[in-house]
């Protein structure tokens, strides 16, 4: 027996109603606002942890890309939403950086502060601006084991010119968390 | 416009013929050996960046899965070695943990320390052990960005049960890297 020749990534079906692609998403409000949205409908729809992202063009607010978190979904530990968001970013515009040549500058905006996983994938994916709903705190509370991130991993990115403003409508964010604590939802550490 | 529904997540077809199966890996120079050869076929093969991993129980020295460095070869910034290897693993064995119920313990063996991501993605993917070859150092001498990875990143692990042993057939390892920035190599930083 050997591993299988292929792993399919895929978003859940729902997103096809609840994105709309035309539409330009201005301000940091507006981002966040979609990606509490879809971490929401993670939980609500039952495909996930309540996590949710999305990569826009940091002028002109065109949405790019969506993620939602994926992990028990698809039976895969690095399916976080932002994760999920670079990969089909970079899909899209034909580029393993969303800083490559010719390319608009990126932004993500996540319902939640990154994962030492995610805040690594962060300085991979080209994007040059994070804006982060909950804050870390808000996930440890239900027992995430959000990994070794320091005050000197952000400032890490920052000298690497990647900035981050946090806790961007924190309160709705956080809300979406103890909903999915409220229903038991599947606590998927290590 | 919107994104792809899907993505593959594939290992270049030479794998099945590098891999057997069917062996088993006893220590940790047989770990390491294989995860250099890996790199080493990635590179001569020009299939990806200079970087392989393996999963293995850690008892039986069975083979569980494979990873090689994959961001070019599918334009995703998040395919480095282990990141594929975990992924590879949990589709193997049916659960988003390697330490799911049930289950052997698992350990990884990457030719390289991992970077940032890969790091916390380790928190995630259940392995209790880490064996690395290459030092960060290595890597960085590439001008690969490593990311946030401090001394108090492997403490953390540790301090949750993940013990790592570095520098394992690190001179084998580093050759590796020294023959891809020998040929030119794309750096696929952010």
């Amino acid at each position: 027996m050997t591993t299988p020749p292929s792993l399919a990534i895929t978003l859940p079906p729902w997103i096809a109603e609840v994105v709309d692609w035309n539409r330009r998403l201005e301000g940091d409000e507006a981002r966040m606002d979609l990606a509490i949205r879809l971490s929401k409908e993670n939980v609500e729809r039952g495909t996930g942890g309540p996590f949710g992202a999305v990569i826009v063009e940091h002028g002109t607010g065109r949405l790019v890309a969506v993620g939602v978190n994926s992990v028990v979904r698809l039976t895969n530990c690095t399916l976080h939403a932002e994760m999920v968001a670079f990969q089909f970013a970079q899909q899209r515009v034909g580029s393993f950086t969303l800083a490559g040549p010719g390319l608009a500058v990126h932004e993500l905006a996540t319902s939640c502060e990154p994962c030492a996983m995610c805040l690594g994938a962060i300085l991979w994916s080209g994007v040059k601006r994070v804006v982060c709903g909950a804050a870390r705190d808000d996930a440890t509370r239900l027992n995430f084991e959000e990994g070794p991130v320091f005050d000197d991993s952000w400032r890490y990115l920052e000298e690497r010119g990647i900035t981050a403003r946090r806790q961007v409508r924190r309160a709705e964010a956080r809300a979406v968390l103890e909903l999915y604590r409220g229903r038991g939802g599947a606590i998927y550490n290590g």
